[in-house]
């Protein structure tokens, strides 16, 4: 069984989405992607670049096209394209193109789904009732939305923030014994079937300055994380911590673990955007489909200027592909 | 005015401190480093160290001994040196290293002080009331602890926490329009003073995931950091943000501003450390004297072994030379 092809969600139209996704389409031979295609306006793309498109009206037809232009399933009436002025019709253009994406990648016949990015803000306009993308398409999988977790990555590093967008004061609210587990579990899942990696080394940092240094500095990680720790090791899960998080993340520090927790959104969204801002990936585990996404917004500041940097989109690409044979693998030998 | 010779406090005699000091010394040519001597007990650094050490009594015999061996003012009664093993006459050594080199600083027989790693407990066991050695210092040259401002920085970051060794859960109740303000100004009047940066471009990250989108993720951003910067503007001090502080350390974002503000410890630690883990440097702002350290601790673990890296100390001692230099040209140009 092959892989079918990627569609990539050019996100909102009038955003960077179809100018990065053009980009990588560019790079295909010598960053040796995978089959992909676009699913969005073709006019997006032809706003921002002169490359050859291919409509297709079938993700298999990507194919046979992939050489020679950028595949892509059009989507109508999505109104004129400005690049960085986002419409009303482009929102509803964007959710189109999240959806069709995420039912051709649940049907299997696209390999997976690299959404391009989307605003929030221009979403909500039209009547979007989920937080994000990602709650969009757990719901579109069947998946609580509890247990679609994010996990962003780069060359040198995965994180998994155990609390995402919330005020810092509610973090302290939410934490809890079961929901560090939920993650540490979706964390560690998701490195085996995605990554292929048999029993991921997972670093817990600290809630409190210095991980609490014993109590000195917060009881968190006394009452709390330790022991969801001693309840996941003796699961036979291969977790550390709670770590100081100022000191996890040096070139060393970072060698020692697949796969570092964080409690709250800024811990862990620090370290890898700091190291990889142009090539960071959201992917999200939990789902029954693989799902990536370059980890960084619509930029409708530059959208059409040709400055956008495809690096993450084109990191985006490869990661699903590495997911998904990944996950074929899983498949197979788990039965 | 020439600069005296800077003092090195050897920090607690079991730690890595003897180790990197002497390595620091045999790269003094190649470094360029200024002159200066190290205030501890002889027998700490050859217990780990074979190389020239002078004995000296007076700060001033430093400069002519430097060239050909290590300077050291000795402090007796340290009691035996066992490298990885802290006692309790190594802790009040230490804290006599601590206070003598202090005091030279202070008197201006010294260029500033640069302090070799202690152990907290270890100093608390021999009756230290002082939260660290930044407020011991502090003290000792007549400022409040709290207008001793920690700045940590490296080659290509500078940043100051606004609140530092508190729980997470603390800061919430610590983080006003005043304080911030506060630690405005002592990172303006720093960077003027020590890196002679006329206007210092300072950008202040936010509290909450994205800097509270707008109130949507966390109303601190609107309620405390929006007016601060207000009254920091009014008075001239070039101020960006509240920054969603994931985006601010990337290598571009950097480029942007000398110093970041960070409300708490790890979101100001963690960039700073993931990028400068082996030559991050902390400097004491707000006081009289020069005092820098290199950031990290006493590494009990490979003390002794010729494991310890310099760099960071080696780092801290150009950067104490680069600040008394630009004190001296600020003196004099501020009258």
């Amino acid at each position: 069984m092959s892989i079918a092809p990627f569609a990539v969600s050019l996100g909102d139209p009038a955003g960077v989405g179809p100018e990065i996704v053009a980009k990588a389409w560019e790079q295909r031979h010598e960053r040796a992607l995978p089959c992909f295609f676009a699913v969005g306006d073709v006019a997006s793309l032809s706003a921002v670049w002169d490359g050859p498109v291919a409509r297709i009206e079938d993700p298999s037809k990507a194919i046979a096209a992939f050489n020679e232009a950028l595949p892509c399933l059009h989507i109508d009436e999505c109104g004129p394209v400005t690049p960085g002025q986002p419409t009303y019709e482009g929102a509803r253009c964007a959710l189109q193109s999240l959806e069709l994406s995420a039912g051709l990648a649940r049907s299997g016949s696209a390999g997976g789904i690299v959404t391009g990015p989307i605003s929030k803000k221009q979403l909500y306009s039209v009547g979007f009732t989920h937080p994000g993308q990602t709650e969009f398409i757990a719901e579109r999988c069947g998946v609580a939305r509890s247990n679609a977790v994010m996990m962003l990555m780069g060359p040198s590093l995965r994180v998994v923030p155990i609390t995402t967008h919330m005020p810092l004061k509610e973090v302290f609210e939410v934490l809890s014994v079961d929901l560090i587990k939920a993650r540490a579990h979706a964390a560690v899942k998701g490195l085996q079937r995605n990554f292929a990696i048999d029993k991921p080394r997972v670093a817990l940092a600290g809630l409190n300055p210095h991980a609490g240094e014993e109590g000195a500095l917060g009881m968190e990680e006394i009452e709390i994380f330790a022991p969801a720790i001693e309840q996941l090791r003796a699961e036979g899960i291969n977790i550390s911590g709670p770590w100081s998080a100022d000191s996890m993340f040096h070139d060393r520090a970072r060698a020692t673990f697949d796969v570092a927790l964080c409690p709250y959104h800024d811990q862990a969204l620090i370290p890898v955007k700091t190291l990889h801002f142009d090539d960071g990936v959201n992917m999200t585990l939990g789902l029954p489909i693989v799902r990536t996404s370059p980890d960084h917004g619509t930029a409708f500041n530059i959208a059409g200027k040709g400055e956008a940097h495809p690096g993450a989109m084109i990191a985006a690409i490869e990661t699903a592909a590495i997911s998904a044979e990944n996950r074929l693998t899983y498949c197979r030998s788990s039965g």
